[in-house]
């Protein structure tokens, strides 16, 4: 692990992959522009390829799992317990983004980055033991400096993974109960905003559960104002072991030449704060979903990202962005397979 | 053929299957709605092939194409030559539906019911002759109740065959220069509305063009206002061979008990036709994608239609009804693949 790695720069997008790829789509038997957001995707992902035909057969899905302080506030629809229950889910093949995988013959990877109840050791689970979740924010730093380090080097190990495997697309997911209210708290603090703009019911809170969560995040956001300078300060004091990986892989997908397609509110968070931390990421992320979560919608225009998808999911997991997955591979499939009008003899002209 | 075929009752929905498929939903380990709309969508399945699991292995496409006399008042961006080079394009395998067909492992059929310009014999396409394209709807009946009968009986016959294959879902697609006019045209009759409510672009009309055209539908609807007192009138007066044949296969698809994936504007103006010929078929009625031809908003919101996607679509040939598929598979696929709570001893209670 080098220091800073993630302010290296990003692999620059292949232009003259992208210009070929656009002259291609224009040649193509349909009105031009009738494919909507696909002929952009297929173009943009030329560009992320460097290949004027790109293709999406290798995608790798990690999901990264830890536990937060903050819960003892009772900010969460669900017991702590359930972050490592799902750990096992995920390995057993009884999750969303289990059946989600396997569809899509997508490889699964599981991080265990620290969580509050000990487990056993899973098979196929990547144990990392960063801390028994993180600490409660509205008391301290939700992590040390260390732990905030090791958290983004997991991220970049599984996007070093993907690169070295030949992975064409990456999904991050990502499981923790309190989540929402941790990546909540990060977006307030990059943004500048109060938790009323972005909070909501995350995993199910009634109207008086919200409220209280945003009374939990601005006590946060006012107790680490004076020390969220950075977005780097921001995430060891808001964040959440699973952010901060999230944010590691993004980076490191961009540094290795790796599109990411992101999931919801907690991944697009990560998103945020991988852009904040190295800004030449952002050309190498897509976005699978608008969620029902209200505050993603903000965030995603705080991103200028054009999501694909907008179904009302709210499970994380990277289960949003996986569901995406095909219309990318259709994308991929329409612009290298289509006949163009010259090979099928159809005129392309205006009456 | 049975006389007014269309009129017969069609298969009810099975609401037991329907209410296990609901019971099985909120037992799946992950917050209750989540998944937002493939939870519903799973349990409409569930209700329509009448088991608990449903599935969506054998999917059905079938293009109908037909021309149109209103061309000759130039409404379309595309001379009338291309309606069957399309044909032979569908055929060949270079058309978008082609490429998604392989893509989804989809049978595709190609109908042709009439073209203005003759065209050879066709491998594997039903040539059906209906006639020279439609008669130019602004100075008389765009077809003859023959006609009109021959073109819904053709959807029928496609939708009786799908049944026969154990189809479990039928898509049908469209292929016609000129036919966003005559589609807007049925649509205006049947809703009572004036051209400048539902015209738009079409392939790629420009202001002018589009002013042009919302003026011939508004002079076909005064031509035709006493003569449009019913739907299967309006649709002699100023339909299309293939919207009717849609109509025809969407209400024969209902009566037999095969669910329909509905695509883009001239589909759904289709889909409203059916249903006001035979209400009972909405209930087999899903909705693809929002396109971006201006009036498909305000039929979907006639027709009370949530559609999966809205990608900026304006092809038709079914394409935006076959980009919408993998959720509804990756809809069954969670439904019936993930755990329960049980199964996987995830606690499912509010902490």
């Amino acid at each position: 692990m080098t220091s800073s790695w993630w302010l290296e720069p990003c692999r620059p997008v292949a232009e003259q992959a992208r210009e070929l790829a656009s002259a291609r789509q224009r040649q193509l038997t349909k009105p031009s522009g009738s494919l909507g957001m696909l002929e952009e995707l297929a173009i943009t992902l030329a560009g992320l390829q460097n290949r004027e035909r790109p293709s999406l057969e290798n995608v790798c899905i990690s999901i990264f799992a830890g536990d937060h302080g903050v819960v003892a506030e009772g900010v969460s629809a669900f017991p702590q317990e359930v972050t490592g229950q799902m750990l096992r889910n995920f390995v057993r093949g009884g999750a969303a983004i289990s059946v989600l995988a396997r569809q899509l013959d997508a490889s699964l990877e599981v991080v265990d980055l620290g969580t509050a109840f000990p487990l056993e050791a899973l098979p196929g689970v990547r144990h990392l033991a960063i801390g028994p979740g993180t600490g409660n924010f509205v008391e301290g730093p939700a992590m040390t400096h260390e732990q905030g380090l090791l958290a983004l080097e997991a991220g970049r190990e599984s996007a070093l993974r993907v690169a070295g495997e030949g992975g064409q697309l990456f999904i991050g997911g990502e499981m923790g109960i309190g989540n929402t209210t941790s990546a909540c708290a990060v977006a307030c603090a990059l943004l500048g905003v109060p938790a009323s703009v972005l909070v909501g019911p995350g995993t199910g809170l009634d109207a008086a559960g919200v409220q209280h969560k945003a009374n939990v995040i601005d006590r946060a956001l006012a107790l680490h104002a004076d020390a969220n300078t950075q977005p780097l300060a921001i995430l060891l004091n808001l964040g959440g072991f699973e952010i901060a990986a999230l944010a590691g892989a993004y980076i490191a997908c961009a540094q290795q030449g790796v599109a990411v397609l992101i999931d919801g509110f907690i991944c697009s968070v990560a998103a945020l704060l991988a852009v904040r931390l190295n800004p030449g990421c952002a050309n190498w992320l897509l976005f699978g979903h608008r969620g029902a979560e209200p505050g993603h919608r903000y965030l995603l225009d705080a991103l200028e990202a054009k999501p694909l998808l907008e179904l009302g999911l709210r499970l994380g997991e990277g289960s949003g962005a996986a569901l995406a997955v095909p219309l990318l591979r259709m994308a991929c499939a329409l612009h290298g397979e289509m006949a163009t009008f010259a090979e099928a003899a159809v005129a392309d002209r205006p009456a």
